[in-house]
């Protein structure tokens, strides 16, 4: 399999990461996506790929497999078609189109295709929430009712892009796509309706970039489900991200607090200390995915519901309205 | 201060705690508010009050300064209106009020008084949430600037008048008074809109109580907020509530969780042990705003606030609508 790469804002490192067990796959080539390519030249160097300005001349001479997509936010979604297109399997950083008519875009590119396409929501394979997750699949909290879920970062000095929402596409989808895909995922449905607050006071000179929202979703099975998104943790918090869930069922709930899961049941509550993890990574999942080998780490369904529910709620806040799927 | 109290359903013990420190209060008269009286005849036989069948009666022949409201919710309000066009001081249950239009009938009848009136929403008192609050007003955190509580409760077998909502008035205003009140007090603020979703399902036969409800508000300060509020928490949990609040400004949080209060600033994230106490009862600090020793623990604005907020977050709630304050 051959694969090239667009970009490294984000996620690409997934990719990277899985190379050196994925003996099918090659590194042939790599596309900064933008004006500065040495990023990824630098962190991809060790498999040597050769380099292009040009990341439609890099498809075009390389004819890739596989190509992974972590370049400029507001050109994901028609680097996303041109894959497609080509009938090139993508890997993409989330989320994988900033409008929706983009995104629809996208859909109709993927149903015309041969090749799969699905986002970098890789929290999912964290072992805390990995493990909460075969919990709840399980049946250990009953049938599920309630969801809710934080995502806080550390506010940093940011790039430019990140302070035109026409380049970054606001924190509800940047920040909250791991939010809003663990909603789907524990919920085991899609969304219903979403409202949504936002706030761009005290963004340290980051232009048009929220602050913080906050999000309410109903699911489609009837489940409950907010998400708290912001760039507020302290500098002396201990890591970057404060990533955390806690879902409640008919019969208890799991919690994942700073990387440590518990449960409350009939028998109490307590730490679940033995964390499992999926036993390989979330790209080299979707690799094994195209190859017929199992089921992907997210589908493609899964994707576009993500970046939907994502786009949606972004309305839902900037219109102040309620967004009814 | 002659005394009197109707009911005992929820918070009135307070009174029946702080009495032993209030040496001007004398416990008058008892009225249950409805159909038994023992519940409150019993745990206030220690002062051997006179009893009365009828509430009114009571307040003719007893003359009280204070009065406990605690009896039917549908009640609170035409008492609290009773007590105040006496200008008894009025110590109520929460919310104060099952409708818009019975609490305007509350404050009309306020503004005429020369009385008090503040609701049970005694939770601030609890030791973490206390210091909490301090820590927040001495600016430990900086400005505030997202606001989320938790109020989880076990379902239990209810009474019947849970299971109809002109009884019960809903779980968003009776769970979720100290959720919302939380907000109000750590925000600085009053509300300016509210979202909000709710579910009846899996509520084990509980009638038209709602099972878990979830809402979002905007504050005037510009402050987010959430409260999640549910009846889900499974019967094997070391405690009946669940009660948390997380409090984020540009400099740090605080968040409490089970009793316990974590900081994070600066200087990274620890527990803080040394969690204060107001020294004072919640009832007792009433008693000392009326006598113009204090301030009072919530003051007469903050219960109406309160209790407006939670009845147009019920409104959200069943219109799926926003409700712009």
């Amino acid at each position: 399999m051959k694969l090239c790469m667009i970009g490294a804002r984000g996620h690409s490192y997934y990719v990277l990461n899985d190379l050196p067990e994925l003996e099918d796959v090659k590194l042939c080539a790599v596309a900064s996506g933008d004006e500065n390519p040495s990023s990824l030249l630098q962190t991809a160097k060790t498999w040597d790929p050769r380099s292009y300005d040009d990341w439609r001349e890099m498809l075009d001479k390389e004819t890739p497999d596989v190509l992974s997509i972590d370049g400029p936010f507001e050109l994901h979604a028609e680097m996303c078609v041109e894959a497609l297109n080509r009938n090139i399997h993508v890997f993409c950083e989330k989320p994988i189109a900033l409008t929706l008519s983009d995104l629809e875009r996208i859909r109709e590119a993927y149903e015309k295709s041969e090749a799969e396409i699905i986002s970098m929501t890789a929290l999912r394979w964290e072992p805390a929430f990995y493990t909460a997750h075969q919990l709840v699949r399980a049946g250990k909290i009953g049938k599920v009712m309630l969801i809710q879920t934080r995502k806080s970062y550390k506010m940093r000095i940011r790039p430019d892009f990140y302070k035109r929402r026409a380049t970054y596409g606001g924190t509800i989808g940047w920040v909250g796509s791991h939010a809003i895909d663990w909603i789907q995922w524990f919920s085991g449905s899609t969304f219903a309706s979403a409202a949504a607050t936002q706030t761009r006071a005290e963004n340290r000179g980051n232009g048009e970039m929220e602050t913080a929202a906050q999000c309410l979703f109903t699911m489609k099975n009837g489940v409950l489900a907010q998400a708290s998104i912001d760039f507020l943790r302290s500098e002396g918090a201990p890591t970057h991200g404060d990533d955390r869930i806690r879902v409640v069922g008919t019969e208890g709930a799991v919690e994942v607090e700073l990387g440590r899961l518990f449960l409350t049941d009939e028998a109490g509550y307590r730490e679940i200390t033995e964390l499992k993890s999926p036993g390989r990574g979330f790209f080299a999942s979707f690799i094994d995915f195209i190859e017929g080998k199992g089921a992907p780490p997210a589908s493609p369904e899964e994707t576009f519901e993500t970046t939907r529910a994502c786009l949606k709620t972004q309305q839902a806040a900037d219109e102040h309205n309620i967004q009814v799927f």
